[in-house]
């Protein structure tokens, strides 16, 4: 749709903000009870679900659990299945590495290998983030033949490796064994052409590894995500708009970068991204605005603590209207039920509002109340059009 | 889809009627008030809404805002973005000008030039039909090398003008600068193979330049939506009905013969078209019936003229179901909601009635109860499929 859209986009002073409260959608812990999100007070999103209209959006496809990335390139409007981005790529996109036409980016994990080289922590205790910065300088001093490398600290005990080259090829197996007790793995071709590319991934573990092994307990490294630039179609050139992330988390910093998001201060609370948000209300057109803790309370499997973030957002939301947006979105990238303690495939409550939103009878922000909203049940690719519909940035398709 | 549902087709001597009040969706123009549709007293389409099943539709795709030219090819089931049919087309088929193989057609308007040649009014004055009659008269004296043209009045200040030569190509800029102070452009190639037949178009407008002149108000002209057949299969051939269209304006008559559809006496009024319908009874399977005037109240943004456009149709239903209709669907092919003054992008709400629709819990018929209804919220290229079933017209697909 992207191709057709485009030649309909129209550009206007208006403001549309994306507010994704990551991993928003619930489940009831018993029968009979409420989501987080209906149990949760909220009288600003609810003010918000009256006046305009409510409907649940399904991220990938039918029963289809997200990971946060493909999660978001839907809110994005970009379709999973279509667009794939590897993890390491998304990793180093968050940290602001500029990945290009050559490289080929992996994730990194620095990890705790016993004296028979087995890894006995996956995470190396997670190390503070300045012992993986003195690591990954370590690390940078490695050569390879014809291949540049970067290595950056993420965040604790995770990196990102960036090999710059001709020919680099991404299909390459993780070195991850995902358990205790067993050895990382060699890289390994997936195709035949990614042969070269798996010897100078190989050849720079085996250097790592020498430089690590006096180190304690990041005595050893795991790599996984290995992936190339996957060349989005950027948002300023399928819509018209100027758009910027808030968002504290790398992961997401990173998604939005590749779209062609503007990646602003974002500060590390809730406050600090709405005051960052109020920073900027002029310089952007579109805002897209992430709040992590809803997600990673519903994996903590803590319900009670999960309704308490929904809150804090909602107790924001007059913060935000009084920036006077033309169309506000509020949704999740997907479903994070703490009765689950983890994603889930479960469609995601998501409500429109805005001058030419057309409302609905729906006067609450909820799983059930959402089912009948006059959005419907969507696909979350259809979203970002409806919202650029609705700040009226589109022309009549046709005569 | 057509490919699969002409499997299916059997023949039987049910009625379909597809009646479509035009941009008939709308907006409150407060918050807390109705739509048009839902201000508006309708007992009788009420009366169908709780027999029946009512949903919402989607005329394009999320977020488009539909020309009524590709707003009425979804509701005839083609897929707009599969179907391109230029205006040019669109005007001469819609007068009745049978457009072959060998054709290229523009939309003519006659407009004012001042001295110096530039546009002073883009529709002359709307000129009355009949002197538009004499003008097309006088520009069809123009001989073209190697080409026939035909000049046709439409309607006022509108003409429609067809070259048929061998080689001939649509790919041809438009005339019309869109506004006064310009003076109209030269026609140009949009692509190298249509060099040829801009070449042409010039020669023809400095020909009616010159027939024009010592007119007033009509001393010059425009053209624009140059365009081919666009040879869509035929309703007959897809479905098996014998299809009719009772519409009074040219564009949606237009429509309707480019799928397959006889155009009938329509008349002028309402009252007119449903005599027609009356009329026509033993002749066909389907019937489209069109009100124009829900839109043009919606685009002149006179809320109240709508609701009496709307409740106008409402007060010929019992009619309409005098004739006994195996299958009735009520909609609009987009939405014009007054308080916008133009097309829209939202759904548009949609009512299915006959012995064989299941009913929903719904017994009003508005935007926000449609919401709710049976139907669902659906792609509008869905709905002659569902009316064709109501109708028992195809049989089972596999054992």
């Amino acid at each position: 749709m992207h191709d057709e859209l485009k030649k309909l986009v129209v550009k206007n002073d208006t403001k549309i903000v994306l507010l994704v409260m990551d991993g928003l959608g619930g489940l009831p812990i018993e029968h009979g009870g409420p989501t987080e999100l209906e149990a949760a007070n909220t009288p600003n999103l609810d003010w918000l679900a009256s006046e305009g209209m409510v409907g649940l959006h399904v991220p990938i496809a039918p029963g289809i659990t997200p990971g946060s990335g493909p999660a978001h390139l839907a809110l994005f409007s970009y379709d999973p299945l279509k667009y794939e981005v590897g993890r390491g790529v998304l990793e180093a996109v968050g940290i602001g590495f500029p990945i290009g036409p050559d490289d080929v980016a992996a994730r990194g994990n620095f990890c705790t290998v016993d004296e028979n080289g087995l890894i006995v922590d996956r995470r190396a205790g997670r190390i503070p983030t300045e012992v993986c910065a003195r690591l990954t300088e370590k690390l940078s001093s490695i050569q390879l033949p014809g291949v540049e490398t970067f290595v950056m600290p993420v965040k604790e005990h995770r990196f990102a490796l960036v090999l710059r080259g001709k020919g680099l090829r991404p299909e390459i197996s993780d070195t991850d064994p995902q358990r205790v007790g067993a050895a990382p793995l060699p890289a390994k071709p997936l195709v035949p052409e990614a042969e070269e590319t798996a010897k100078l991934v190989n050849m720079w573990i085996e250097e790592a590894k020498k430089l690590l092994k006096d180190e304690h307990p990041a005595n050893m490294l795991t790599l996984r995500g290995f992936s190339a630039d996957p060349k989005l179609p950027q948002l300023q050139d399928i819509y018209g708009i100027k758009a910027a992330a808030i968002a504290t988390y790398p992961m997401y910093r990173g998604v939005a970068k590749l779209v062609g998001m503007e990646l602003l201060d974002a500060g590390k609370t809730w406050e600090d991204e709405v005051s960052a948000l109020e920073r900027s209300w002029n310089d952007y057109d579109f805002f897209f605005i992430h709040m992590k803790y809803t997600d990673s309370r519903g994996e903590d499997g803590n319900f009670a603590a999960k309704v308490r973030v929904i809150e804090e957002v909602d107790a924001s939301i007059p913060r935000i209207l009084k920036l006077e947006p033309d169309v506000l979105i509020v949704t999740g990238d997907h479903s994070t039920p703490a009765k689950l303690k983890s994603h889930s495939w479960h469609p995601v409550p998501v409500l429109f509002w805005g001058a030419t939103v057309r409302p609905d009878d729906v006067n609450t922000f909820g799983e059930r109340a959402c089912a009948h909203g006059g959005l419907g049940i969507v696909p979350a690719t259809t979203l970002l059009p409806w919202a650029m519909a609705h700040a009226q940035r589109f022309e009549k398709f046709g005569a």
